[in-house]
């Protein structure tokens, strides 16, 4: 855990000189880079202080703290990125999360976790409820696309309207698996619950208006440096030569995510595979029911066109995600062969989109 | 059971309220609506008829005819619809059965039997097998329609003769199913069975003849009330102003499968899941292995274009129903968040139905 | 075995006759059939060969080289085809190898061991680890017809150049489940050969430079005879009446694959069922996994626009192949009836391909 701390720390330096390069006009592309960089670190330090207060409010308010701000810089930088009417960018960011943590934060855990351990199990019931939730929120994305392409001429403010009530669908599925988890059915969950404990890291009891601080410090400074990468995204990713809708499929959400890369690999090499996969899981779930949803009806106030009408591409990686991540994590066990399977599922479907030519918005 | 037969009892009022309808030319949306309600409890009678024949001619001759006049109202609606050359009607309702089956009543199985029992279990081997076989009726679905769309200038005798083709094959598995249920592995369906005859309803000895009469003049009425319903469609769903692919996809399926709906709702409640999954399974298996194709070959003698090849959003939706509702049942047990995601999806589907554009023929 | 033996003794007379046919300008029809029955029992003596010299050689070349020489045929049939030019005939028949080994192999090993055995058991971990590879197979070949069609104008260079970067990753996953299966947890595998040494076919050693001759020989015989079809067929096919897309995806196969169905068929019928269904998923996997990415490369290097990019019906075809063989397969146990349904979709499927107009560059 030191080395992590140690590289998250050193990463807060990028803060201040992504500050000073936007103000002293340095080029666009350092202020897109170092920018991402600043966030890693500011991402993991939200994530833990989430986790504090958590531990202080109790396990009940604090489990739906940990579910509301537990993507919360994915969140901050899609709104920010909303605002500035980058709905493609948006949707290739929440592709993209999804995509990352099914594939590769799931790939590496199977696979460093399946060096040291041979075989490693974790709870098949939660593994298939999130598969068939995963299949639902698949089912969501798809529709409206299919509505779209099985009809002509067909009005964008009707497929608005059908992406806000399909939302409204998922938030509350959202809210009735936490009141699953939490409430009638918690006794399925305690396991990777357990196994946190163990750690043994929250023995101290963390002061709360401590945490809430840095939550709100944090919580600025992610607000602040995502501004600063939405604003030099596209002259940036120009310069750099990369196709924008690899930026926003593969490269940002690496930068969001790189929190939950560090936990979830980690438990994994501890053979607690309850909790990495609940992390993994549990993070591209709460985007496709939580965040996706709340940013199209931020959209529809904010009149910004954001619908569930993914490009079809991004449609068919999501839907490519889902199924081999529901078939290798659906019998409750793993091995580094799965790992591997899931990192070269990721591996092309990153070729693809590094050789899609450029889509519209994009 | 009783509130059940009260109100399938009261509906009863609506046979001659429909007919006088009829005859006094009152306003098409009244005929429509009056030939629905009275269609609900002549369902409910056909199904529980063709029960106690079958528990009269022992279980092989009266699994068959349970087999066969399982689905007879869907049937006859569907032939009379036919008929009228309402193809695109007929293909609507098939796949809204299909649908609400898998959903629907499924999913408020589990959800209402799933909020009194924490865990609710049922023969894994058949709800897989089941769930293999209504991948083979995805399929065959999906064939015909991707020929035509991979194709260019493909001519519509060629889709018919491969339709009817692949119709045959299905009824061939039909059967199959059937002798492997009722001859060759009946053991795995016991437990449904015996579940079903500890209900203790069916203690006396039903008089044949009687029931024989009742199944002959209920179907009549069927055939009736179904006539007033297909000729008052168009113009009625155009005065209450829904969509006609909603109305064939959500509204009449919904009235041809209430008596379903009650039974496999009513099981489930008693913790007899294997009954319930099985009515609700077993349903949908029969649309699209017997009715369906039935229908195929019956347009095909009838001379009207009926084939396999669906509206693709049709087909989307399908899939999907089957996708997930495969994905709930095939571990063998359930509970209400699996019920509650089986309803989520419905609302999703019917949803986008309800935004979906007129298509043509509908 | 005897009876095999004798079949396949009795084809080899079709070698003469074929090279005979071919110069004395015999018609082309006769050339492609002679050519097509002499391949069968060379194809099976490959097999033969290639295992006599796995037993010499040990367990860990042996592997490699039954890995390796495992579907030569179909490879030496592919390369001669792709140096001719006959791009859409070495997909088409690459396809048809993944089909007819999921659906027709596994489909009859099912079925006629079904009839004798009740319920048949094998590894239901290897079963669903092939799974997810054959998942990951359909996802590689999906990925880069999905960028066609979701893009406009992509130049065919950008996607060749994608297939063969998916093609690189491909091999290298095959690389790894061989080192998955022979070293890391070869254990899982043991089932499948133990149960093959039972046989006692091999209590001799066999003559290792015997054997080599032999399959040096047996090479040679399918290249020549390999041209000798490929050279005939599409005038052969036009006499014959057979569309040319059927040919490939039905024909072609039945005939490289003739060996690999009496085999497993055979051991299925004497409750082998780790064996069986390991030839069938196994020879499947080879195509996707390794002789596809293999042309591809070589397609590369010789100049042919061989991608990975396939028509979009063998793509819908394939996907449905391995969806309904996973359905089947991942329980771990078998019965008639799921092998029926395996033939019903074999039946559908070559129905949709016989149905299927020509498709360009066929």
């Amino acid at each position: 855990m030191n080395t992590k701390n140690l590289i998250f720390g050193t990463l807060l330096i990028f803060i201040p000189i992504s500050i000073a390069a936007h103000y002293l006009h340095w080029s666009e592309t350092l202020i897109f880079i170092t920018a991402a960089l600043a966030i890693i670190p500011l991402a993991a330090f939200m994530g833990e202080a989430t986790e504090e207060i958590a531990v202080v409010v109790g396990p009940n308010l604090g489990g739906l703290l940990n579910a509301t701000f537990g993507n919360a810089t994915e969140l901050i930088l899609a709104f920010i990125a909303l605002k500035s009417g980058l709905v493609a960018v948006v949707k290739a960011t929440l592709t993209g999360s999804i995509i990352g943590n099914l594939l590769l934060v799931m790939g590496f855990s199977m696979l460093l976790g399946g060096l040291r351990f041979k075989e490693q199990n974790f709870q098949p019931t939660t593994a298939r409820l999130n598969a068939s939730v995963m299949n639902l929120a698949v089912i969501a994305i798809l529709l409206p696309t299919a509505v779209q392409y099985t009809s002509t001429g067909i009005e964008s403010i009707t497929l608005q309207k059908l992406s806000v009530a399909v939302a409204v669908v998922l938030i509350l599925v959202y809210l009735l698996t936490l009141l699953f988890s939490m409430k009638t059915h918690s006794y399925l969950y305690d396991v990777g619950i357990a196994e946190n404990e163990e750690e043994g890291e929250e023995s101290y009891h963390p002061n709360l208006w401590l945490w809430v601080g840095v939550l709100f410090i944090v919580t600025v400074g992610v607000a602040i440096e995502s501004e600063l990468l939405v604003e030099s995204l596209e002259i940036a990713t120009a310069d750099l030569g990369l196709p924008t809708l690899f930026t926003g499929v593969i490269f940002l959400p690496i930068i969001g995510n790189a929190a939950e890369h560090a936990t979830a690999v980690t438990v994994a090499m501890k053979d607690k595979m309850d909790l990495s996969v609940s992390v993994a899981l549990g993070s591209s779930l709460q985007i496709a029911l939580f965040v996706a949803p709340l940013l199209v009806i931020a959209g529809w106030f904010m009149g910004q066109p954001m619908d569930l009408n993914f490009n079809p591409f991004e449609l068919v990686a999501v839907a490519v995600a889902v199924l081999i991540a529901n078939s290798i994590s659906s019998d409750g066990n793993s091995n580094w062969l799965e790992g591997a399977l899931l990192l070269a599922t990721y591996a092309v479907v990153a070729l693809a989109f590094f050789y899609h030519p450029a889509i519209e918005g994009l």
